[in-house]
């Protein structure tokens, strides 16, 4: 491959921004200045003036080909990777479920499977647990030896993902014990299970309890909880999709006693509210996700919490089901709707929209939150995340007089709708590289199919 | 001046570290990467295998040639910037004195007359404000035009340096208003005063009374009414010098609500305790520092603070007084013995050793804390504070193999002790760039005299 | 005197109620129970059925015949003490103010001279120390010693009344050692004055300005910081006229330390609130008291403080200055408008009707924060604030039927105004008894003159 | 019955004491006061110059004939009621047990079938819920209407006892919206259920292991916890037996914003602490207690909590099991030795003797944490735990200047041992009245057999 000299933009880094040239060559970046100074021959020169450079997009959170809720997730390996690209995203780390009956080492075997070859940016996966069978924890260190470093559990869900506390209790023990962190999805389904129940039985079978039967404080006591038992089993914790104030406090008190608990947050909660809910019929299926959205007093105490470092981490949690599924599978009762939306491709575009344009982020901020530290969270740094010397050649060419208007009638993601439906936002991603390959153009992919590799992540 | 070429060399940033080399031409770092497959001609080549190349030290908190408490600082311009260069330290930001009697401007003027053509190092000022005299805010706009962009107020020292709690609160507002930082030297000195009249008049004069006449308590309580105080003026603030749990906690919480408190700490509270205050005669008056050492308790508090992100600077508050000096004020009563120690030439070291060297802060965190932090903090940043392009060629090569032994005897400081007396210490500082001249080279100033540039700091 | 029988009613005491007849002998009671089964024969029997007997009221904050702010307040003890007497107020703790230029002891005196001969009900003092010259810590034991327990201190008002920290922290240690208590008036006055100084620049001299220039963090902050100092000092503090929620959070985490924190608010700030400063040309005057009412919330956040626990005493701050003096004083700036209101006479139906007819308290828990508390808080239980035997013959018969109307017009305080004007409550006093002599009968005092006693207090 | 009159003693209730004559009649309270100068005929008098009145104490904690861990508590309702009664309780909460398989109504008639005619004081019962049938919270109503107006629910032994957080909140919510209270068993029990297997699994199976098991943050998360399911459900609640000082820092949080959480604890937490679990061989057996006793900082932690306000109740969670037993069924695994000690009988005189007569308590404090607080709680009050008229005759007449031997051969509980063997105590309790009639003299019970009475309590 010819060296690649993106000339001339404005490169961003989570710690800091300036002007300056960026040299790939075999898929690794070899220098970052002013290097028309210096005769640079045989590589390729794309001229980036006025252009930001941001590394590559890293979502920590997608679910990709995945079974659930009696159904599965819309796109696969190709179809989202594809869309991630488009977006700015170069590399993701998805959810791999534990089989119903099988062991973990052969559940992820499998959701390699369904990767390989399909995926086309760079991936790796969080080991879901779901059942600790005995000798479930035995496992541990073949999967974390194998590169996936970090796990996943559920505080909602009995029956099918919820793990009890003494559970969860040891598989933070058994997984820190090797250097691997675990996931939590935090909220007290038991609780929830008996508000479902309730609202069912007074006949509101529609989408719209979905959001009642999930009141703020069932999130932010399963938080609280969590937090005190990776006390106990001196573990640290990462919360996937916080939604409330709550959980915000109650992780920056964590963090302020030098605790090693994160939280991570999503596009949706920190530029959706609660109001969509109210829309009539079946519509608000399109925002059955878990947690529900909230009210915009939430939404600004997140926002809060990722200028404040108490948050470090804004995915996208795709978990893609289209409108027509949710209604085949919970048109009769909103416990049925696959809990769900899209996001992939459009987090980036978002988050640099709603969040560095409306003035609440620094351009620095928006890198850190979307790539360097979902990377350095998760063991992926310095290879991801950063422009600098030695990192992968991913990078994003942002033109910020551009513009991007969302619909899924020209998305790339599997799916009939999207919440952003006609959001015409600043900015434009002009294209995208991986690994120094220009894989992405307007909006359209250009690369090779299944060039993605699977990424080994390193422990704590 | 030709171009530089450090070669080889592992460059450490705040967030991340990387073996690269790193060009240097007129000044300032021009590329920063794999520069060996470039063809650099023109350059003087420095191998720097095996190496640190650190962002020079950035020390905020300073006091050359300073009247205080009856005496002057035994350092001046010169003889404080050669240490500091010394040590590693290229950046320095001073206190200049508000002359009793004298405007701000005009006192400004005064310190300005000190620094030039003396200093060797780049340097600027913080203005002290202690005497709010009608119309003293009205000069806050001509100040923070001419770059100095902070101010620094006292909360103790009522008669000669402290303002009152209205005072701060206009300090606050007006400068907030222009886009400036408060410094806070937050101890409740009234309290302290009749602490310390007690003790005298027990008969306790020695100048271990001094730790007994400021409790933790006397910290805490100024610095959770600073908080409050600054809110009431909707104003950030920057605690100086903090020394206690109580404080690390009290930020903590401030952070956690987004309020933009930011706190400093400084090498000897990081790595004393207050257990010299138990050596015989005149001895603790090396260490009558303010706010005193504290126990060891307070001390693991304060790293905790650093790496939980609650505090966010390291300085050197060198403030130094020879020994016998202060004997000759103080040694029948402890309220006379000049308040301050040296510090400005082992900060680099002494943080690298007892810091990365033992466990508690990663190579990246050491540069934050003492290069990039302050410089953001202080309006420096990109200039100061990073090995990035664009940045000033200000570089440590810091010998990870190498040894340090601090001594009084071989210390550039103009000072007769030094706290740290006989401590041997891994790692070695081999040169020191500043503006990409070599300016320092193993512990001896071998650049051009008078040298240092004023820096203009920007606001917020 | 013969025995007096108070006979069928229903007696309230702070921890439980139950119907009950009363003896009282030589001004005690004597025996209370279902005491018709018994042969009491020589006593005046009242028939009380239907009645509530409630201890007469105990009011720890009154300001009778006191120089202030250039003035004197309206009401003497004879006016005063009247007024309470007919409200079912039979003890009173007022305020002794240190004369400027004068000891403590001899400013003490003073007061006493106002008093005696002139009271009609028991009365206490606190001594105020408003200078803290050489020697006056010195008077402390003298003053303890004559019965009068407790001192008051002022965080506000600099120049006339208010100490600095260091005296503050001086005042405490050296009262708390002689089991003194030590009341404080918490507002950082210096913020204020600052603010104050803002509106009379900008021409906002009205008295509506008042309230501006003492926003709630003003009050927060110096209960924080006191609170503080008082654990400096190892000393406990009662807080007089708490106005604010974050004070009352304040209060609340002190307490559940076990720290001696004790917290009053007062009839006003639980019934008024700040939208009377809307109020056209000089009417906002009428409450000009020190604190500023407040917003709904801190009322109701008061409300909430009384259930928990955390204030323990509804005092009324009669401090009364008629409008037409106000005016007088402070018509051109709101600054020397003399800072008080009446409100003796009223706080007990108010807090009746307000509280327990409202459902905000029980009658056990009125009969504690208007009697019970105040007495056990200031060394007056238990002669004061139960209907116990033993205990003093102060008594009051509450009709739960009949109707009050409050009117400047009929009231018994010197004074040409009530911000109660026109309220009509359910409840009357119809008779209040002290010492076992009836002193008011509906709203009229028919006691005899100047029969109050000096009441000398217990220490802690 | 002849009245009975007790004369000259020292009256003490919660509020207050005083010397007072006591006059009882038909087994209640008719006249407190100096009834020596009317003329009471017709009355037994007794001479109680020189000694404490007390009301009658209220225990609302004890397991007495209950099923449990594979056996019966060693006292059954004549014998455990005796034993309180020698020890100066006069009123008893039993839990009653839900029978695994039946209703809550015939498991409440089960226990009622064991105390009647049996039980020499009065009872009431708290019903415990352990099976949350369906079904199950319509029959609420029907126990709550018949006296029984609280319920107890379990966080810990899972597969027994406890009930999911889904189940809590159901109970919270049903019991609340029927003026009922629930008592909460508060630990993580499968958290604890996980520590435990490894101890076992670790060969760690003697009884000393049940302290490891169950760290203070099993108790603390799960006080947490429940607060805020509490907070969901908007229904009070009161924590049995806590522990911890984290436990009190939650409740007293919780109790500052005015929620309705209440909190005991029990003798033992107060008087003993973990040292026990040193002892040699199955010796800690004997303190197998849940949650197991705890380090002395804790211990001073609920003594600081009792006097702060933020726990409320003193009982003895009297759950007998013999160490003959203990052995039979625990000693090859400690998680098999039945939980709980004895206590009921020496509760009144080791809270005397280690509160008052130590200085920790108030003589008041003492009586309102033993008698009016619990019967103020739970629905007793006014009949029960204080002496005024219109209450129950139930009074104790203890000699301060008496002395109190403990040991396991001459307790009343049926027993082998007593944790608090050989103690010997300042005080001793003369002589116990239950309504009116003598009942115990001198630790021997002299009353008539099965006079206890069913009591049915009131709702909030």
């Amino acid at each position: 491959m010819a060296r690649l000299l993106l000339s001339g933009g404005h490169v961003v880094n989570s710690t800091g921004s300036r002007k300056a040239d960026v040299l790939v060559a075999d898929g690794s970046i070899v220098a970052v200045g002013d290097l028309a100074s210096l005769s640079i021959v045989d590589a390729e020169v794309v001229d980036c003036a006025g252009k930001l450079l941001l590394p590559g997009g890293v979502d920590v959170h997608t679910h990709l080909d995945s079974p659930m809720m009696g159904t599965t997730t819309s796109d696969d390996f190709e179809s989202g990777t594809k869309a991630a690209a488009c977006g700015g995203t170069t590399t993701l780390v998805d959810f791999a479920m534990q089989t119903p009956g099988k062991s973990l080492v052969s559940s992820l075997a499998a959701h390699h499977a369904k990767a390989t070859g399909k995926a086309v940016i760079d991936y790796s996966f969080h080991m879901c647990v779901t059942d600790l069978y005995d000798g479930a924890t035995d496992e541990f260190a073949e999967v974390i030896q194998s590169g996936v470093s970090s796990f996943k559990i559920f505080m909602a869900y009995r029956g099918t993902l919820m793990l009890n506390d003494g559970d969860m209790f040891e598989v933070l023990r058994k997984s820190s014990a090797l250097g691997g962190q675990v996931c939590v999805h935090a909220e007290n389904g038991d609780v929830i299970d008996r508000l479902a129940a309730d609202l069912v039985a007074a006949g509101k079978t529609g989408p719209s309890s979905h959001e009642i039967a999930r009141p703020p404080s069932t999130e932010v006591e399963a938080v609280e909880r969590a937090i005190r038992i990776a006390r106990m089993a001196d573990s640290p914790l990462y919360f996937v999709h916080l939604s409330t104030e709550g959980a915000v406090e109650a992780v920056a008190e964590a963090r302020s006693k030098e605790w090693a608990i994160a939280g991570e947050t999503c596009t949706h909660y920190l530029t959706l509210d609660r109001s969509l809910y109210d829309a009539p019929g079946f519509e608000p299926a399109k925002v059955v996700l878990t947690p529900p959205l909230r009210t915009v007093e939430h939404r600004e105490a997140l926002w809060r919490g990722l200028r404040a470092g108490t948050l470090g981490v804004v995915s996208s949690d795709h978990c893609p089901f289209c409108l027509e599924e949710k209604r085949r599978l919970g048109e009769k009762d909103f416990r049925d709707v696959p809990n769900g939306g899209p996001g992939v491709e459009h987090r980036m575009i978002v988050m640099y929209a709603e969040g560095v344009r409306k003035g609440r982020l620094t351009l620095e901020k928006f890198v850190d939150l979307t790539a360097a530290a979902p990377a350095r969270q998760f063991g992926m740094a310095p290879r991801k995340g950063s422009i600098e010397t030695g990192a992968d050649g991913d990078i994003v060419v942002l033109d910020p007089d551009g513009t991007t208007v969302i619909s899924a009638a020209t998305q790339n993601q599997r799916m009939d709708y999207t919440p952003y439906e006609g959001w015409e936002l600043p900015g434009s991603i002009d294209a995208v590289y991986s690994r120094g390959e220009l894989v992405a153009k307007a909006g359209t992919y250009v690369g090779s199919q299944g060039r993605g590799q699977f990424l080994r992540r390193a422990t704590a």
